[in-house]
């Protein structure tokens, strides 16, 4: 109960200060040779410290494949996966032992668990997404012919008004804000440097494409594709929103407006279904979108309360991104690969 | 694999124009006196024909429970439930058996499995939903202390634009429209109508406000509580999008501008959050809002193909709502009373 | 949780005077003609009332599928069933509603919900079994070329002495005892007869036999094809043992004498293995024992107490089995079928 | 999908001669101070090496907590572990690489998954059992007040012939072969040293005690108390079959001495049912036997085959035990602790 995944599944331990955090992948098909350097490219991608933009905690988020995997090709067993702390600074939060931070999880895992280790965040840091991404990176090697792509299409204000076709996602990484649109990611990333200027944080948006699927993924009654996607991703912490196709702006059309209709070779002439029909592929792109609210810790003074209720000001110690969004892209595409590396598995088993 | 719930879990099973729909409920406490009327009338809320404004399907929709209770007590052990479908008119879809029709699961059904039940949708029929309004309407039983309330917060590009706190959520059911407000309701209805008249279709949103959740509810890490709800929510047929709190406006939002800060007691300032922090319950309202798109059959001719690519018009027969928002606000509402009876249930073993 | 199987998975509902039996299969692939006569053939064969030796409860026991099957087919999705009671009488055993009798449920369902349906032994009835024969005849057919055959293989102090190899395993049928050897069978049916005479009622063992499984069936490590099935006989009701191969006898041999040596064509000589090495079928075949304790219902008066303690005589009255190992020749036959059809489809995504 | 567990759950990697064993212990309470020297001294009990009986592999077999503990209490997250090998010795191997060893898995591993760690058994290992050892031993502390021993009920021929009350089971660990009979103990060890002597192993049964488990515990049918302990048990490697209360005896009884008769305490006068009725503990104690085949590596030559099928002869070379009872006494009772603790945390929600 609470892993990830319904036949290829991912369980996972670790907080931000303890010792390490890990995974365990279970239901790997034997004789997948692993590409251990893209696993670990996509941690990097993940990793803080990149760039001015995000916070500086000094890790080299390493991965390490303890099982499962025998002479680079798995077995079908277990695969057990193990990522160091190496930047525990657990006096950095001891101040933070008897104080609820705004818009943080302190409150509410102490009314959940009567207990929290406070260090960090404990198991509410978004440290945890680590693991994700390192089983995700070697679940999408499974699906190698499916192309996940994700970039940055808003920060506050500043939207990517482009739609995805008409931008080249192979260029995402090129800006350390992750839009592929030059012109947009220079506004986007003048706008995060004055936000973390102010000590403040700012939020944003994330867009997901998936090209390449196969028609048949997804399954019809309570693991619809978009509702695995949604799950997935409102997961993550900080997410708020979840929309695919036409999403919200679909709920204003009419159904002239909005059916998408058929060519003779059965892919459809617009596509504001996403690519899913019914819960399932229809073998047209399939995308969504993810939003996310502005990180809850500022660099500057906040009021709040202690554990007693007595206010507190927070003087926003520690290290945090002033927004989330460009190391969120690697995220959402590797959990996105998981979810789809297990539909794709799944749906083998829906005929004979 | 592919039931509803976590604990406490949903198994269905049913077809437009089968027999029967139904379903197992298992692991519901014993002791429950089950109120059956309640239920019922969760059901008839959903019932197609009940106003001009919805499907005229005749049929009574009525749920007979076959065991698991005993002399009105839940026992502890599964529940099955049986709705029988009385208006079947298998014949009036004979004409689809080879046509794909736009926007709906035909094609991607028969890509999945080679064979699909062409009756009326089929499994893909949001007939289903059937089941989960009666499991939804028997967990909430199981948490009466909490309310669930649920409306119609736009059709096409009428909005309901107060805010849900100054609106009285007890009187949504007074306008066949199922919004609160009488001015903005008159406006939806007067839109649907026109729009139904045209043979077309329209989308809206509905908004559902949870009060009285105590905090602690949601798992930390994959079953965070907006994650479960998504889940649930998109898994509703025609479901484009979902967001709580904030959602996509908070991915505009500065930090300063979103961090509900605390008050004395532990209740918030503001409540951006939603209600949820760190996957779990604070003790504020949850809100959310689920995006709708217009239904796909429309009531006049649409061009499509059938198996062979070939080009056909459809007529648009059949029996359809032109909105589908009234019908799923008790959808929305029972659903998530499944997901927090669910939550809630399994919270209970989260401290000694 | 609480369903039956792992991918492919049933979960069941209801009780001995209820109004019906009925269950969901989920996960049968789509596109298999359903043999519906070979079903209820498996239902016969469990029914009571068949013979003398058996309980003389009249019922048809049919089952109606209500979904997941069209025109003849699987269609991929959930297979809803119903079985009806029809000769509910719950006047029967209302003296029941206050007492518990010796070894049967009645106090440990009270002790474990504060509530029971006393009719009939409510949900520990093993009428419950009827689902599983159901379910298992249906998954049964997903691998004919699988041959399960189990026998009656000792009633009683009377053992079957002959090795399965030397009975003509199609003949298990032709004695009411469900023996196939003929000489055995007369001296256990004579043995019960006997018993029965007394109101008395007695233990036995089933054998049995799989057949022409392919090598590689069963999971490695918590799903060990050993484990799956013992999991699944002892959830019969009066299961008291399993063991598969050289069972308990195995625990006194030597290494020298129990190991099975290979053949060139990876055949082993002996088969003390069962046809299962580390959890996974070797392609030998696969056999099993499992042992039945006597009927609990005795038909002559025993001392029991009631729910204060108080010292009442039962007497023995309602429709019971004088030897319940007939009648679960069918219940562990399908009940292997449902465990190997779960275990040969997930093992199709063990390799690319 | 194959975890152990229904609520509180355990996922786990690891192979032979790989670098480390370690699990995942999910859905444990917050707020369990854990007793660290209490699991380290349930693996230290079942660790190589420990007396002249038993395999010499030399290694510390130290479990290292990595998360879900903060200073020394639960915190109700995931809970990583790690044991690592330290006495790899690959090269021992080698020779294994194209040989299938007879009643081994290499055969059936290398048909299942068309690759395998040859080292040791790779995943076949039944050091995998270290995993269970640890997190059961955690598990038994959330259930203090059940006590669960298991002792060696018969070595080969020898069986210890005094029913488990006339012994004092505290003694078990007394003797090197953990029979508490001291007698039978002296014989049985005699029994090993001869058989260890001419480089074979033998077989065995372990008998487990529980006492103080309360009435209300196990599930009523798919999920019923033997049937966990069953799968449990015959997911150990060696096991050969599984009994409770009078087990296969109890086939040959008649139904008037079966039955186990009330008290007025409902207590019962015998408890041939070994404290289980319908799947649920009704407050007697609870036992049950586990039988173990002899050890299929023989310190002597054995004929076998290569992957070609072409014979070759076995040195039997590596570490193996002539016994594996003796260690397998501390995986049995902390596998039951395991099963217990899951069912009695279901059980607080059976009620309201």
């Amino acid at each position: 109960m609470f892993s990830f995944g319904n036949f290829l599944t991912l369980s996972t331990f670790g907080e931000s200060h303890g010792e390490a955090y890990g995974g365990i992948i279970q239901n790997v098909p034997a004789g997948l040779n692993i590409d251990f350097k893209a696993i670990q490219h996509q941690l990097n991608r993940r990793r803080p410290g990149q760039s001015s933009l995000v916070t500086q905690r000094k890790e080299s988020d390493t991965v390490t494949f303890l099982s499962g995997i025998f002479e680079g090709r798995t077995t079908g067993t277990p695969i057990g996966f193990l990522i160091r702390n190496e930047d525990q600074k657990p006096k950095d939060y001891q101040h933070l032992a008897d104080t609820y931070r705004p818009s943080h999880a302190d409150f509410t895992y102490e009314q959940k668990y009567g207990i929290r280790d406070y260090r960090g965040g404990g198991r509410s840091s978004a440290r945890e997404t680590l693991n994700w991404v390192a089983a995700g990176a070697l679940a999408k090697q499974l699906i190698p012919e499916v192309q996940i792509q994700a970039y940055v299409s808003s920060v506050g204000e500043i939207f990517c008004e482009k739609p995805y076709q008409e931008l080249d996602l192979s260029k995402t990484d090129n800006s350390e804000i992750r839009c592929p649109d030059p012109h947009t990611a220079a506004r986007m990333t003048a706008e995060v440097k004055r936000i973390k200027k102010e000590g403040n944080t700012i939020g944003g948006t994330i867009t997901c494409v998936v090209r390449n699927l196969p028609a048949g993924i997804g399954e019809p009654v309570f693991g619809k594709l978009q509702a695995e996607l949604a799950k997935a991703m409102m997961n993550i912490n900080a997410a708020k929103g979840f929309e695919y196709g036409s999403g919200f702006c679909g709920a204003k059309m009419t159904g002239a407006e909005h059916n998408d209709i058929f060519n003779p070779d059965f892919t459809t002439k617009t596509n504001l279904s996403g690519g899913i029909q019914g819960g399932i592929s229809n073998g047209m792109d399939v995308y969504f979108r993810v939003a996310f609210k502005p990180v809850a810790t500022l660099l500057r003074p906040q009021p709040s309360v202690d554990r007693d209720g007595q206010p507190v000001t927070l003087e926003g110690r520690g290290r945090h991104d002033a927004c989330v969004v460009p190391r969120a892209v690697p995220i959402v595409e590797n959990l996105a690969a998981f979810v789809l590396a297990d539909l794709m598995l799944i749906n083998k088993l829906r005929t004979f």
